[in-house]
């Protein structure tokens, strides 16, 4: 038989219990109602794909932190490492599918990264993605489902930075870098955001540019302007709404390289979480993954940072730690029935509702409970009470008590 | 470079597109809120545990069903095989969680069963579990969210049949059987809801029993009565509402042998699912799993058995394959402006809209779209109608249409 202490987390990973539950589950429901309000639908994926279903997309890098493994068949599967893989793998899958596709995902998926303060080995990704569309219309819905996304979260202050690749390959093309030089070069300054411009400057010449083409490269992005697709984006953005947020940034490169047209990223600068959201458009990657030749645009939101940060920070104040309203206790076996058809009542006016379940448990250890668990009301019945058919009534929060019929416990409850 | 043949649905799983969704998303929605008036809060756990986490609880049949492997840092780890060693987990990792814990859970767990109809490899369980009560007011109210979950799933003739060990225990003792033979005796009784009589004697017979033991069996079970506990669950659940549908059932005995009090099972008749829920009162499984020794009860909940039944016999023909009410199509690129402009306001009333992203493509195909994804309505703005500032709304679902100002677009949709 195993101590307790030898049952644990698994390392890496972990439990939400019911109070961080209560912070994702309000932000979820406010998300999913900004993804359904354009018309995005739900998708759910298994979470073990085939091997090589997994490894279409990514290199070595990421092969090592794969869950990869033979399931009790002997078959080699893994856990997915993203949403795109298996949306690529539906698109392929299900070739009947009305397009344009508008889907969203909130899933599991699973990276053996080095565990440290905030980093988990699962995380909850929650992308946002249209397929088959080639409309600009389409990469701008994503910017509004962005801007709408971050305004229901509760920040106000943010910014949606969109580029082109395009506008950076030109840059490249005109300042006269060789074309294999080109992916190395705007990783160096996509970092200009975070770090000062000697120090880009100092990685470019390290990479073997010249001082001249350093020099062009910052001049050309400088005068840089969008591309007449991105200018469309851009303007069909705003007329959904989105506006002041949306800023272009002819830096922004985004670290992966598949992205085919516009790319955008939003980031919170109070409280300063930083990059919360990141996609594009990826008009060939469907077909690198053995998908159809479709062309899409999509986004990803950083749902487990956003809900760390907001509960770290009390962002909610007002998100009850638990879904339950009120405790109804038991003041001793003889008054069990009272409390229980006080809790039915509740219940039956669809108020939640827990019932102490055991009376030889004394009333101040039941109280305890309540306000352990933050529940913010609770309704006592004892002798008195039970004679007269009323109520105790007791905020936890206030710690006001009111004294009222029974037939008055729910309008009371309610304006309490 | 895969070709789409290549890249599929592992075999024994399955995807949930958007329709499937739909009916997923209302059942867990109503669950959800059952659980949370009775005071139930989630609990949500990582996909992985550790090897022996897992193995505490099962013997070796069930190891073989598990998924268990190395992770990447060479650690033993395995998908969970169920939401109860979990549970026992956090109990024991948060000795400090108050009590009682009254926790639901919908989480996938993993078995590699042999892939068949309507039998998958990743099942999403439902759980809902009270720890650390050993009153009968906690099985009570298991029962009373058993019945009210079938309730709002919209089965009416249903059955919650309950027993308790000690009932069966009880008989096996007056019936002189060697204590040794009561587990595999009482697995041959639980079949005579389903097998005739005269097939089960034979079957005890074949366990060695003799005549005259097995004559006194179903001779005592037809006397049977509940034992003291089971009488109070019974009638607390009763006065919670439950009623005519709890039925006391002498041979029910449920196929594990963790269970310690009274055990319940609910059938629906009608449509015949058969068993949909299971579960009962286990008051020394969490100490054996390693964790705390602490008193428990609960019940799992069939969902997707339930959902597949659902979807299969259109149950629910008014829950839409989409969550998307409203389809605004795009006459031609000089009238886009206009098409936004009606979406946003759409939108902006809660209306969930999407936007056709392509003026290029013909109106009747734009149709086609919205009627095979299910989207009750669609708003045309032609030339006509832009100019006198008008809208073409059709109803999809009865071809019906007709010509309003745009200002009354919301309350015309809305009353349609």
């Amino acid at each position: 038989m195993k101590t307790m202490n030898e049952i644990q987390t698994l390392k890496g990973f972990r439990d939400f219990l019911p109070q961080k539950m209560a912070v994702r589950n309000e932000a979820i429901k406010r998300l999913r109602e900004v993804f359904e309000k354009y018309g995005f639908e739900e998708l759910q994926t298994p979470s073990l794909e085939y091997r090589e279903v997994l490894l279409g997309k990514y290199g070595e890098e990421a092969e090592k932190l794969m869950y990869l493994f033979k399931d009790p068949g002997g078959r080699d599967v893994g856990l997915k490492y993203d949403l795109t893989v298996p949306l690529a793998r539906v698109a392929a899958s299900y070739p009947d599918l009305p397009k344009p596709f508008k889907r969203y995902q909130i899933q599991p998926v699973w990276r053996a990264e080095k565990p440290q303060k905030g980093r988990y080995r699962e995380i909850y990704q929650c992308d946002i993605d249209t397929i088959g569309s080639s409309s600009p219309l389409s990469d701008a819905e994503i910017i509004a489902v962005i801007n709408d996304s971050l305004k229901v979260l509760g920040f106000t202050n943010y910014k949606i930075r969109i580029n082109s690749r395009s506008v950076l390959f030109s840059t490249m093309e005109k300042s006269g870098i060789p074309e294999k030089m080109w992916l190395s070069a705007i990783q160096s300054i996509d970092k200009l955001n975070k770090k000062p411009q000697e120090e880009i400057e100092k990685e470019l010449t390290d990479k073997g540019l010249g001082f001249e083409q350093i020099q062009d490269i910052f001049g050309f992005l400088k005068k840089a302007e969008p591309d007449e697709f991105l200018k469309k984006v851009v303007d069909l953005a705003n007329k959904m709404g989105v506006k002041e947020n949306l800023v272009f940034d002819p830096i922004l490169s985004r670290g992966l390289d598949y992205y085919t047209g516009p790319i955008f990223e939003s980031v919170v600068e109070e409280p300063k979480i930083g990059s919360v959201t990141g996609g594009g458009r990826y008009d060939k990657l469907l077909k690198t993954l053995g998908g159809p030749d479709l062309p899409a645009t999509g986004t990803t939101i950083g749902l487990d940072r956003v809900c760390d940060v907001i509960e770290e920070l009390n962002l909610w104040p007002d998100i009850n730690p638990t879904p339950t309203k009120v405790l109804v206790t038991v003041f001793s076996k003889e008054f069990l029935i009272q409390s229980i058809k006080a809790a039915k009542m509740l219940r039956g006016a669809g108020i939640n509702t827990e019932i102490y379940p055991d009376e030889r448990v004394k009333l101040d250890k039941q109280l305890k409970y309540a306000d352990k668990k933050g529940i913010p009301f609770v309704v006592i019945i004892g002798p008195e009470e039970a004679l007269k058919k009323s109520v105790v009534i007791k905020s936890l929060k206030t710690g006001e008590q009111k004294t009222v019929d029974l037939k008055e416990l729910l309008s009371q409850i309610s304006n309490f």
